[in-house]
């Protein structure tokens, strides 16, 4: 059993991490730390958790209990720098949900990020948490850097083609598109519904600070090929779909990516291949990640869609605590009481 | 434990009992009827319930099977009838989601309907299941008509006035409006997204098969006045959102008001009492009505939002069965394993 | 031929006006006033105008010039008040958008608007602009009070039953909804994409400063019975739809209404009397008012729908503007060159 | 002046052309041939253009007069080939708005549409209207083929790239996005707005129509690199968006594309160069088209934006005809009485 903070638990991201927790077997004790509503009830803040959580009080940021065995972060870039070196420190487990430790070089962030990072030690001791890969560390692990919501998606449908076919891949170019409670709760005129009802926009094009997140991961597996990645601006709330178009340097049978694919997930209970492209409404509210290939020739499609506050930020987030704690991966994330229904 | 069928199960409402049933505690089995899909597994239908509900398949409604302990329809009108008296008089429990049996009078149906009912002494054994009120009978039941969508809304925001304030009451107008998913799965034009999308309509103006139901219980409760009932359509798929404007005779002081639904309501989990209006986003996906109530002078405003597939259909009928069956109300119906975060 | 000023011409209602005035065919020249972006670029406001009309620059309000012939005032609370005095003392015509000279009495403005009015006698002077009502008197009118959005609806609806009627109405209770831009392009948290998306609420209940601006005209057309109204947003951006429910003394033919209202409204190119509910849709993008009428027993529905930044804000303004100059009402608002498809 | 025939005018594409025939001050009489609502008045079917658009009576398409000098056909794929023939041999002009005529050969009809064509000769006879491509030839033509709606966005962005740069592209990946009014009035069940609401998903993948259609014309003008297609489905009605992510062989200096761009559409009224990624929301309901390029090293990102229904299917229809009859190619197409503000 185990006490859990929440630093920035008053954001679209800490709300669903205090939703999964709080039907989690495991916690005894649940904290939210926040700034700017600190001495606030939680219900007055999220009106809709009356009696579905408890009337937590927020307690404040600025001073944060050393009591708890696992810390979630949730705070807007560099933010998370002024509490993860000493809890680390403190032998914490630190699941950081933002940027500021997703990246290995610390050079990166200055060019990126615009900051001069304050614990490059730690860039090398996180582990980069794509909970659903299988490759993923988890022993000795205190510091995990939960990805991106577009990066989790897109490296869940690209690493399984590496190493294997890294020498046959001509481009990727990778197009995501996100709801708008991505950009989190900050109120911005481009943001309101009287904008964006019925509005689609690309933006950040050419320059997403996910990309760096994406071709490391992608760089360290092999991958070696020109690579775009132009995210866009849906009229909904929730939700991130990825449509990768990969251009092949020969021709590959279907059936050798179908097994690339199935081996590698076979034990991923929130990974979904499919056998036609995803509908984000089959995701939304979910911790899953549904997947779908096509190829024609040398042309490959890859489809994926995720929730991003979930499987793209809270949700992934729990599975990587289950996975430090060594619980079953599915905890707290099923909206099940670990009962399948059978006949 | 329990074995439940459900026929009709390939809807919208259908769905939502899969989803509660599926995490519910006390069910052993579910079977599926329906009558177009017979023979398919339920994965083709609902894609999306891949891993959170095993891959049944979905039995013909022509051969229902006596075996189970409580059945749940999920019919479009009429056709109830040709299942609820022989489970009946097979002493099966029966909750049926459609409008078959709520009415009290055969005379009803001609007028409301149209057409002859075929068990009129059933619609005298039922009970009108209003999950949440407390005068609400389970003993010796065994039919439950399952309440309409809108009466739900509006019949858990008003009957707590009635009979007390009857004498008081100049004129009710309701005014509801309600998600696409509430005209069920049916392809019509009208209901395209094309169509529907940013638009508004009202429908079915004076003459809608929820106001003889509603009106049915007002008067059981000692209503009298003028009553009018107007249902619109909204461009979102789910939730009703209901706005009762009572004109009073004379001033009534709104701590009246709230001791009345405070007391009503005190122990019923899933109606939340409110200080401000309403939000639908509050209730979507969830068993709960929220309810609050303005005054000023002799108008008295209330207003309440439900999910009309959760509260105004499945919700409320798993509510029902865990009430027929003697089990906590909020088994199966609050994503959560019956575990609060406490401090 | 005249030159117009337009002070507030950078909100969503001083788009529009805009966009009308650019067609307009007797408007030679066009000039925007407003605080925040002067000395900028239309275009770089409004990057969907490119092409449509010319690149102005948005001249400062601080400075504005009393060239023009007529003045359109689209502004926040109290602001019409520091030009209208003096536009008005220069001889100027003014349409004010705003809601600083609707109501008639200065009290009323301590009391719903909370300010101390700058210019009672302008209160009697000026002319509520319901600009498809036949009463509405342009002869020797200098200042206008554009009426606002749910009032002009809910008085279109209603006004055709006074006097006539008004001893046999018992209650009305109107309910209203609108899509998000009638709040403005004010940035607040409730106004996100992230938070309306699929929401509804009512807001202001019984408390909101439209409803002594309808009653005041009710009262003055011999209206003197209860009456509420409740405003609702709705998870769209353009539109609003009004539902009046009218509770009758006694039973009133159907045809009696027809006809008072096909009387009314024979003239009036913008009212569209309707057999059937209207559709938001219908009138979005348009200066039009659907109205219609269902009646059963003493019930007396009428539903009415118009587009909030058209027929209540700059389409009723222009159609005012043509009023006082006495040209045709439909100019500059029909999207057409005054020219039918005909047969 | 001249006589139109809308054969096919009911559905969504017919109404836009109505809409912009009805403001267009070179057509006299307007006819509009249909199968199934033969004999009923127009505004049966489109309530909204009441006061907009004369009350005509739908002619059956099974008469089609010969009394028209030009004929625009909105018909599902093969059914234009009923007309086009005997049309085009009566001399009379056809811009046709379906796929029958788009593609160069009847081989490539048996592969992607699966039907054997009646009138190769006129494949070659026709033009393809891309009506904003200096280079379409509008001499001594008669049938117009007007371009799919992918097709515009796509040929609209990249041909200007060639053939200057067809040496220097390593691949292109196109993904689109479209409202659902892209589908047509088609009634199916994932098109309801309960399905589709929130929803998004890619469709056709590796197997779209207009794959071959937008091949051939890249084809034509010198490309010979890899090229994927991927339409996905958004939860809105109108607007398509085209992201095309080209992987060059060598950097180009993003002034040299500006260069070529500026060049190509200097003169075209309809194609705006923009700054940043242009919003869906700056084209909808008009004849534009957006363009944006981003360079970043060999990366070149291209976005578009244009509404289906009118540049990519009415509203180019209406500018082919102009281009036809020698007519301003923006007369009928800018909601506007050929004036401009100016100052």
């Amino acid at each position: 059993m185990y006490s859990i903070g929440i630093i920035g638990g008053t954001g679209y991201t800490g709300k669903a991490l205090l939703q999964c927790l709080a039907v989690h077997p495991f916690t005894t004790e649940i904290k939210i730390y926040a700034k700017n509503s600190a001495g606030e009830k939680l219900h007055k803040l999220f009106p809709d958790l009356v009696g579905l959580v408890d009337n937590l009080q927020i307690e404040s940021s600025e001073n944060v209990s050393l009591e708890h065995d696992l810390y979630f972060i949730a705070l807007p870039s560099t933010q998370a720098l002024q509490f993860v070196p000493d809890l680390i420190s403190n032998d914490k487990f630190v699941v950081d949900l933002g940027g500021d430790y997703r990246l290995d070089f610390e050079e990166l962030y200055m060019q990126w990020y615009n900051f001069t990072h304050n614990s490059p030690h730690l860039l090398k001791e996180k582990v980069y948490g794509l909970a659903d890969h299988p490759s993923t560390n988890y022993e000795n692990v205190k510091l995990i850097a939960n990805p991106g919501c577009y990066p989790t998606a897109i490296l869940l449908s690209l690493l399984p083609l590496l190493p294997e076919f890294a020498d046959k891949i001509s481009t990727i170019s990778c197009l995501a598109m996100s709801g708008t409670s991505g950009a989190g709760k900050e109120v911005r005129t481009d943001l309101l519904l009287s904008e964006m009802y019925s509005n689609v926009k690309a933006y950040n094009v050419n320059n997403h600070r996910h990309e760096p997140e994406i071709l490391q991961q992608l760089y360290k597996n092999g991958f070696h090929s020109p690579f775009s990645f132009t995210p866009h601006l849906l009229p909904i709330s929730k939700g991130i779909y990825v449509t990768n178009s990969v251009h092949l340097t020969e021709e590959i049978a279907k059936q050798d990516f179908d097994d690339l694919y199935n081996n590698l997930y076979q034990d991923c209970h929130f990974v979904r291949l499919r056998n036609n492209p995803p509908e984000l409404q089959w995701i939304v509210d979910s911790n899953f990640c549904d997947i779908n290939i096509s190829v024609k020739g040398k042309k490959l499609i890859i489809t994926a869609a995720i929730d991003n506050l979930m499987k793209g930020a809270a949700g992934q987030a729990i599975q990587n605590m289950n996975k430090l704690f060594g619980i079953d991966e599915t905890v707290g994330l099923l909206n099940r009481e670990n009962k399948y229904v059978s006949v």
